[in-house]
């Protein structure tokens, strides 16, 4: 038996998100029915993080133990020729024992993708969120800044959790505008209407259910105006729910990178594995 | 009556194409269909270009010919409101009385993207062309310049075309390399397997049939070294279909612009509205 680390990407569109659930198209199980032939015996996948319902993954990581002979090389073309093509397994690599992709979890990232505009342009519709509001992006990112640090995020987390902390740590959130030209290849330029993509990028040690798309509910209405930057350090020590912002959408969320390492020396470079 | 511009874009993986055919999705069709209740009577929409099927759109220009009394915010909301995600309408200026989008067309601008790469990201698979092949971009630029200027394009035309005249002229072809995050806004970064995502960007008076796609077919042989530059000039001096390399996938395309006025002044803003 050998532990493997998989890293995964997956169109969570038609996906009733990562975790196993009866009568449902979910990433785990379509992984899980794609390793049985080839392991030769049932396998369970740990998955780094438990995306929801329509999230994506651009680097999700997976943990393995098989018996399989075959070489890694070989383990990854017999999985992607099974799988269907909105998931794909980009790398497998040899874990030590005892790997747990989600228990040794250091760091994950998240990118929140908005659309502002009068009209949702087709290719972006199940990657990004529609607002058809102005947004202040200074603000938001004023206000991001409130949500850095070792805080209790349990304003921030959906009923129905059972995470026996709500505190977590996160160490970079904030907002970048981007102009896009139309296509699936962003460019850095922005329309003549003033519409404009919006990127969300937070990196935590963990992060409560929906807590990424609460943050970003939360961070468009200071956009609107309608919450002031201050109002975040407020929101978080409430420590209630129905202080914060709505919850956005599932579909303008990727999870970008899982580190396993101590302390990211560049963030930048966290995306792309 | 009035005679209307209309910018659309489209995800053309469920449409067969712009054109009406009887018993097929067209996008011509599925405006044709919204309009008509708008208008109170049945338009015709004339598209600049008659996009294949699985071809995006991200600023195609339609013409129509209407007596309604409503507003063009209206209007567009009006139609928005009908027609289906995957297309929409971007905006609606009065022109002209006859103008004729397609007649009228000076400057076409399509995009083509390739994924180099062992595995196609699912975010991806209806955008780009997933080549496994390492290419050379260099030589690929350095054939493109064969291609710019008037010269008959009879090489790069599949058969059951109709077109008068073979020849066109390309003002620009060129290739970019781009990195890309894992989602769908593109950032320039390159992974570190060395995949990465291709932009090849033609510029235009007209295109014969699948043109762009021969021309890209063509040129990622050069890129595979099964080509060498100076070979692009041999190709469209031969006038021979089967002198030129293999017609790339349609969903790799997008038309990104049309300019109805001389000369574009500035290239760059070309794929901008």
């Amino acid at each position: 038996m050998r532990v493997l680390k998989l890293t995964l990407a997956y169109d969570g569109t038609d996906f009733a998100g990562w975790q196993r659930q009866a009568d449902a198209r979910t990433v785990q199980a379509t992984l899980e029915a794609a390793l049985e032939p080839v392991a030769g015996m049932p396998v369970k996948v740990v998955g780094a993080g438990r995306t929801d319902a329509g999230v994506h993954a651009a680097a999700q990581v997976a943990s393995v133990t098989i018996a399989s002979p075959l070489g890694l090389d070989e383990l990854q073309n017999a999985l992607n020729a099974t799988l269907p093509p909105d998931v794909r397994v980009l790398d497998i690599e040899p874990a030590n024992d005892g790997f747990d992709a989600r228990r040794d979890a250091r760091w994950k990232t998240y990118r929140y993708a908005v659309w502002i505009g009068r009209v949702m342009p087709p290719l972006l519709r199940r990657t990004a969120w529609h607002v058809t509001h102005r947004l202040d992006v200074a603000a938001m990112n004023a206000a991001s800044t409130a949500l850095v640090g070792t805080h209790d995020f349990a304003a921030f987390q959906s009923a129905g959790s059972n995470a026996r902390s709500t505190t977590r740590e996160v160490i970079d959130a904030s907002w970048t505008a981007r102009g896009w030209s139309g296509d699936t290849i962003g460019e850095v330029l922005t329309t003549a209407e003033g519409a404009s993509l919006l990127s969300f990028d937070v990196t935590g040690n963990g992060f409560l259910r929906h807590m990424v798309r609460t943050m970003v509910g939360t961070l468009v209405e200071v956009g609107r105006g309608r919450l002031a930057p201050s109002d975040l350090a407020r929101i978080l020590g409430s420590r209630r729910r129905s202080e914060a912002g709505p919850t956005a959408p599932a579909h303008g969320l990727t999870l970008q990178s899982i580190l396993y390492t101590d302390a990211p020396s560049n963030l930048d470079n966290c995306s792309v594995r």
